[in-house]
């Protein structure tokens, strides 16, 4: 309701706006009558403060990922992952990137959160399957998003990054593991192979971006178990945004509308 | 080397000969020598005697399957799985089937072997996200392929009947649970209808065969876990097929060369 | 034009409202001023009377349907079809269901309509194919969408049921069979397979929802001369809903505008 | 067997060889002894005379090509076929036509056997749509296979010309049809773009070849009606080559085997 | 602004408006106050003046083209394209054309501009690859797009005529050069396939719209330089659509948005 | 003709065997009786020897490539290439590989010649296209298959090394950059991204192996030229294979038969 201002400042998106007005029902439905606004000074509000998080507390998370690291017995992996989150400049950005832009663990935190339940589900299926060589898998789940944080800026909201729209988070994960690598000579060559492709082959199919498909068994498994961490939570948030539904609305990500079981199973006995 | 029979009698494909003959070393290679041959007497071979089997024994597996239904604990699901599984005739197919003709787990037991690591694969990850109904999960599990049962017959080699054909171990599936429904009378259709829609909508996009894709987590997470371990038996096999190469030769079920690990990491220091 | 009503009445979607008004010329165009309104009772009107519906009564076309199976002179799929049939809710529901939720022949009663007219091409085909089995053809061509009947309600507008959803027609659609099939004792096997497959098979490819492909002629005619039926109608109405331009407006079942003959050739002296 | 001949004569593709030998049997299998052979001289045998060809008179069918052409009541369009099939020099040519290389109707007289058969399929479709022209669909029958004229040659098998590698058979059969109306100077320029139309877009999508998908009814009947035409004759051809077996050798046109229903059904009383 | 109007008139789409009224500034915004409007008389403007246009003068491109056509040494090919722009309606049709209704070079001139661009790109490359036929080439992409003069109508805006749609510039753009051939009675059969080819093969893929794809090396350069020249031009609008931003807004054209260098690379000092 | 040897060696492929023995003509045909052979010592022959060659010389073509970088005006760029190729190693390898395994330019100096081929291709239309920043572009078309030196080994053939198979050269081609701009600490990070984006987008399409589609017009300019070289020679390596056929042989690159105008034309009087 802009009827009582003379002029409306033109603001540019993402701009974070201070406003002086009342708020009333009309018609069965809120309405605010701005009175005075004006853009808030930076001390006041930053944009970031406005976007979404993860319900759990960054450092805690982070802590986790170390414990995990730290129960990597390979000590050429576990140098590689000491070295790459011992960096402050990478943890610090580790700790506050989303997982994705908008199509699942898209909020402040969202990376470590993602990886932290990919991780549980690797340690799982490691022992599950034998024959599967459990620390490498684990340095792919750890690593596999790392260039997401130079992917993703964030102020009002996500955005891909210039080197996130030219480079890419796989190609650009790569590269962070290779500028560390410089620093760790006696890491074997093989095994610079086998994480490097962890990383490029991830998304698992060239259409999906990935310039390599998966060639060894871990390298496959990170792949089917990222996929189907990231459809588990779209399809948890999708669930939660719809509550009292028995279908809910379509989501862009899975591109369908969700069976909501509670609901849905509401009325049956066990 | 047939040089001196005069006549070899026509055979059709599947049966099992009889031959007495000698076998030499000529320039550096096997050879037999065939002297006499005809067609086997019943009494002396089947040719389901020559058809590849699981290295673990059925009647073991199916106690571990009987196992993991005992502890389903939802009333309905459980005994809806008792019913099938109590079925004598159904149970005696379902510990010879393969899970398929040639793709993964070709072998008698394969189904059994495939149905076990994945309900360990279920038990794992319904664990690991705290919303996933377990049971509901397991019970999808266990019956996804139930359909396999009609529709690979096996006599000299596996081969698809005129059920698998014509119908297909989907359709199939559904089919068997629903016969079974008939005589349990107070299962909720609620649950019908879940269990139907993972049986049918476990090969997770209509191009691969499912007439719906799945619509709710558990669905879409027996998707995931069923074709991750189709391919991870898949790529065991194939590795296993060339012990001492670095790369295997093609598998046609993944349509890719494999790195084997164990080749290329020989000479690296842990 | 709400402006003389204080509060609008938050009404649920498919409710029917009761208005008082005036309809009154302003600048060219109809305005409807409403002076009251209310949500209707249940004695006054239900939503279902404002679905469209077939041209065609439905009972004559019912019977219609009735003298075509009359004419099946195998008496297997003659029976089959008459207990179908001459099921009370069955019936009842078939002479109601639209054909599709907007791609064609959605108004109440446009499966009888549909089925009808592709029993007639399927006539003609089998007359002009002589080795085509006219009888199973037809029994393919009436079973085709019955699974229908469950996968679309219709309050004041069409939907997926949950068992549409989850199940689909065409599996719905074997359950039937099926079901039916219980107190048909002699019904050969080989039957019951060449049904059941028909009835899969009849959206011709993986990609349209059908778990199989047809695999014998009849199978593979019933699905083009399905196609066919459903987009002659498709176009048919398309072209209706543009009388007076040469090109019609984009139809979204066939994704693309047509060109109306009539306007286009009405200047082309025969 | 060609062990007593001390050089075997180079021959190119195509030539018809003249041979005197033996007929034997050996091991129970016929074997031919070639005595003596030599190319054959063109007043013996031509590459032609081994052929396959319909088992039609094409005379016989040309003049019931006639016959439906003058049943057209349509005096332009009647016009123009009239004017098309009373040139000498197509109408030799369409009698001997097959209408394809490899996938259906691979045989001398197969084009016009499918225009026959496509015919009666399109007389019996615009009697069962009030609303199609019969006219205008007749003409887009008989005129849509017109360019295999100019694109396949056939020596001692068939191949495509160079006419037909580089245009094609549906811009070769607009040009024929171009050049004929250039005689015809009252026929309406919006029935050729209709007649072009349906010629040009006939195999119904862009990737099967048409530069433009159909546009009106008669344009989409025709495209299906010719599909179904030509994949029934494919299965008729392959289950025909298969006759004793369940299910017949894969057909490369469908890209499946068939279930031969003649062996299927044998054991089922009607 | 339409407040002061008691009755608005109803326009076709495409009429022009004369407008009498006050252009003032509202809240920071350009506003018109309209007092009188009518449908323009004929003489006063016509809808085409409105029409986007190249910033090259039509007469002088045209004579670059005869240039270019004169430089032709082959006197078959030079030939031809004498015949084909000596044409006086086929020239004024070609100064006025856009190249493509909304994709590239969309503006009445952009055809001519467009070829204009492509015969250089060709000249380059015939130089450069020794064994292209250069008037071949040439010749190819003067008449490539020749259709278009037929194919899009322009009144008000672009839009494609009943030729352009049920027949398409391809096939089009044949038919005009078969019809210069008639009165062209040397101009060998070879050269006359190899025109029509590149003319029908010019969109590369079946799934673009070209019948056939390009069987030899000038029709596929004509292909692909053709293919970068309209990309390019959609690039170039693009980026100059969007002039102050680091990335453009979305190309419906490219499917992407496009980094605008001269903003990207303006704090590099060279 | 191996009768005459007792014991055939097994050699394992790769190796280069000496061989004396006799060649005859029987039967119209070349024959080689094989008297002795044994593996070649290696001073005698390297398998290298019988690889394909370029035939051009690499020195001869290396310093044209340094010409071209030469011209480079901008100094940041001209500075990247000139510490790449200044690079002794790469220089070696740069001279010797193929442009690929078997698509186009398949022999050693293949890359060279191709990357000479296509700078002279950017050379031109960079004039072409006045906004076209040339030395970006040429700096693309230099670099952008650098990765090859370390995807494609040769032996007695060409084949993928693991870093080929596992990492590819797109990504390995960003390694070789940024491994050298780390010596060049002014080089501007927005030229770093540019080629970068450049080498890894320019296969055009995520489905090609790109991770990225082109961004800006050098980088698309540099994929469509890339392609048509690779093309153009694939077809001219075709062409050369067939030379006295009107259509020559599959090519496997292009999946298609060409026709070869040479013998197409032969009989144009021009």
């Amino acid at each position: 309701m802009w009827d009582n201002l003379e002029t409306v400042p033109d603001f540019s998106p993402g701009s974070v706006i201070k406003i002086k007005g009342r708020v009333q029902l009309y018609r069965n439905r809120v309405q605010l009558s701005v009175m005075q606004l004006r853009i808030a000074r930076a001390e006041e509000a930053s944009p970031a403060d406005f976007l979404p998080r993860s319900a759990r507390d960054p450092e805690e998370m982070f802590t986790e990922l170390r414990q995990i690291i730290a129960s990597i017995a390979d000590t050429h992996l576990r140098g590689l992952l000491e070295t790459v989150f011992g960096d402050a400049a990478i943890a610090a950005k580790f700790k506050r990137a989303p997982a994705a832009k908008s199509m699942h663990h898209a909020f402040c935190g969202g990376l470590l959160e993602h990886v932290l339940s990919l991780c549980g589900l690797c340690q799982l299926a490691a022992a599950h399957y034998k024959t599967i060589r459990r620390d490498l898998l684990m340095t792919g789940a750890i690593l596999h998003d790392i260039g997401k944080i130079e992917e993703l800026g964030y102020q009002a909201s996500f955005f891909y990054t210039n080197e996130g729209q030219l480079i890419g988070h796989l190609v650009g994960g790569v590269e962070i593991v290779r500028e560390k690598l410089r620093g760790l000579p006696g890491f074997p060559e093989e095994y610079r192979l086998l994480v490097e492709h962890m990383i490029l082959s991830h998304h698992g199919h060239l259409e999906f971006g990935s310039p390599k498909e998966p060639l060894f068994p871990e390298a496959l498994m990170l792949h089917y178990l990222d996929d189907l961490d990231s459809k588990m939570e779209a399809m948890r948030a999708t669930i939660a945004a719809s509550p009292d539904q028995e279908w809910t609305a379509r989501s862009p990500a899975l591109e369908r509308s969700l069976l909501n079981l509670d609901y849905f199973l509401k009325a049956v006995k066990v």
